[in-house]
């Protein structure tokens, strides 16, 4: 049995190119005990796959040159020697990039497709949506009565940071990309405003969509938009810093010039990473888990088809902006 | 009785000049019920208040143009019509910046001037010293193992920081801008390294004293010195932001460029201004009193004399560094 796999060719200088990908045949392992084989039938593409194309220490190694990528997954279990996986079982694990994934089944979770599709798991109910869920709660400490300012608010953790802070109450401002994303943030998601970053300048819509200041900023974006949250904050604010899209492709990162105002308005920023939040994946599936089945929070994926092949596409296009919600490949 | 004081004769632009204040003469009134007449001895001057003489909303209002300035100063009571203050006592209050001071008893304190002489509770025992300690343990929230860095090490408020930081057993390392302030950190105050930030690249020489990085950095300068320091810290560090003095005089503050590192090294950075934290005045006068009176924490004053008509020019050298310790201006 044949898998197509997409590898690292080149590492992008600045934005990925095609070429900086390519795609190989391998054959199917046989699957060792405790292994379970898997036909993928969605990946996801993220942002922070970006920065494991560079050769840099970060806080998960580099992808390595001439070898397969890898990221969310999530597929149907085709062979099993894993107790506790039975063929035809829906699992999510981290061998994307690959049409077929031979793995320890200690590295797979089965999942609960009747309270959401299995691709669900790679956006909503999985790592974007478990990082909205800490980002906004224990990193920004979100509480009563703050204004909540979200960028990338169309995207894939935004979209649900933004949705959890209006269930809870909170005035929510969005920013987005384009003027769909921003009807999509307004008239599908509920935020109370929102505004498209590239049809003004930044401080002066955050102002005017929150006159009186925010109270919160869960930074997607970097950059710019954390300079104009930074304006905007009022005192005792916090920034949730959870990811930099504007600096990802680019050769130096943008810098920001009034940091200094965090002194007289108290402001906190504070970097996290989700993966160190794990112990929160049961109060988050609880309560985001009920809202979508409720329908109360809403969810948009954007499905690149073309299978694994067109990966490479899928991922270039994730950086330029082109999804709405998650963005994932059909593998099958 | 005549007393003289500074006022605001003209916003700086820029580096305060000596024609931004003027000198003027007043009548000392007589005290009401209640008040006290102080005859200042010594006035602080303070980085902070180079932003009070901008017209420009922050945490404190700006002074007024044509009003005398006011800060910390200590002086021996006069005149009393208030219970519990007698002639002959010394008091701490905040309207330096003058000869004599006339002001409700309420704003004034009782100083215990066996533990210290009178100056040192506009310094080390006052609210530099309350930054430092606040700083360090409440916003940076030091932590057994932690890798300290101080810039300003040799002012008023990180010498006491690293002091501090060293008495609890940390390696500290500290910055400051000559080799005459290098060699009192690294001789009176013990620091385990120092350097001076205008001898080599910043960055260079923080990784040269700390190579394998830095868990705290306590921020009175900001700019290069900020941008250093999210460079060297290691995962969960933090950072107080306490001042920016490099920004204070500057047309426009020196961008950073590195705030996203902040994202996967899990960075922490706290903007905090000491007049929140009162209630922790007791755990501090308790510590480092004990400190102070043992001999164990060294402070250095610089002091300027020729009366409250040298002020403005001890400001404008204190902007430039020209203090090792708290500057302070002898008025009596």
């Amino acid at each position: 049995m044949i898998s197509r796999e997409v590898r690292l060719a080149a590492r992008p200088a600045g934005e990925p190119q095609p070429s900086d990908f390519e795609l190989a045949e391998v054959e199917v392992a046989e699957p060792a005990e405790g292994e379970i084989v898997v036909r993928n039938v969605f990946m996801s593409v993220a942002p922070y796959m970006r920065g494991r194309m560079d050769d840099r220490k970060s806080y998960v190694p580099p992808f390595v040159l001439g070898e397969p990528l890898s990221g969310g997954a999530v597929g149907e279990v085709v062979a099993s020697h894993a107790d506790g996986f039975a063929e035809g079982d829906m699992v999510l694990h981290q061998l994307g990039w690959r049409e077929y994934a031979v793995l320890d089944a200690r590295h797979a979770r089965v999942l609960d497709t009747s309270l959401a599709p299995a691709s669900a798991y790679l956006g909503v109910l999985g790592m974007p949506g478990l990082t909205a869920y800490v980002g906004l709660l224990d990193i920004a400490g979100l509480r009563p009565g703050d204004v909540v300012f979200v960028s990338g608010a169309a995207g894939a953790v935004g979209s649900l940071a933004g949705q959890i802070a209006e269930l809870r109450g909170h005035t929510v401002i969005g920013s987005a990309g384009s003027p769909e994303k921003v009807a999509h943030v307004l008239d599908e998601l509920g935020f109370d405003a929102a505004f498209d970053y590239h049809s003004a300048p930044l401080f002066e819509q955050l102002r005017g969509a929150a006159p009186g200041g925010i109270d919160v900023y869960f930074d997607n974006v970097g950059g710019a938009h954390l300079e104009a949250a930074i304006g905007a904050l009022r005192r005792n604010g916090r920034v949730a810093l959870c990811g930099a899209i504007s600096n990802y492709n680019a050769p130096a990162a943008a810098a920001i010039s009034n940091i200094g105002l965090a002194i007289g308005k108290r402001l906190t920023l504070r970097g996290f990473i989700v993966g160190d939040h794990n112990h929160r994946r049961g109060a988050f599936t609880e309560e985001v888990g009920a809202w979508v089945r409720d329908g109360r929070v809403k969810f948009r994926e954007t499905i690149v088809e073309g299978g694994v092949g067109a990966a490479p596409h899928a991922f270039i296009e994730l950086l330029r902006g082109a999804n709405v919600g998650k963005m994932l490949v059909r593998l099958a």
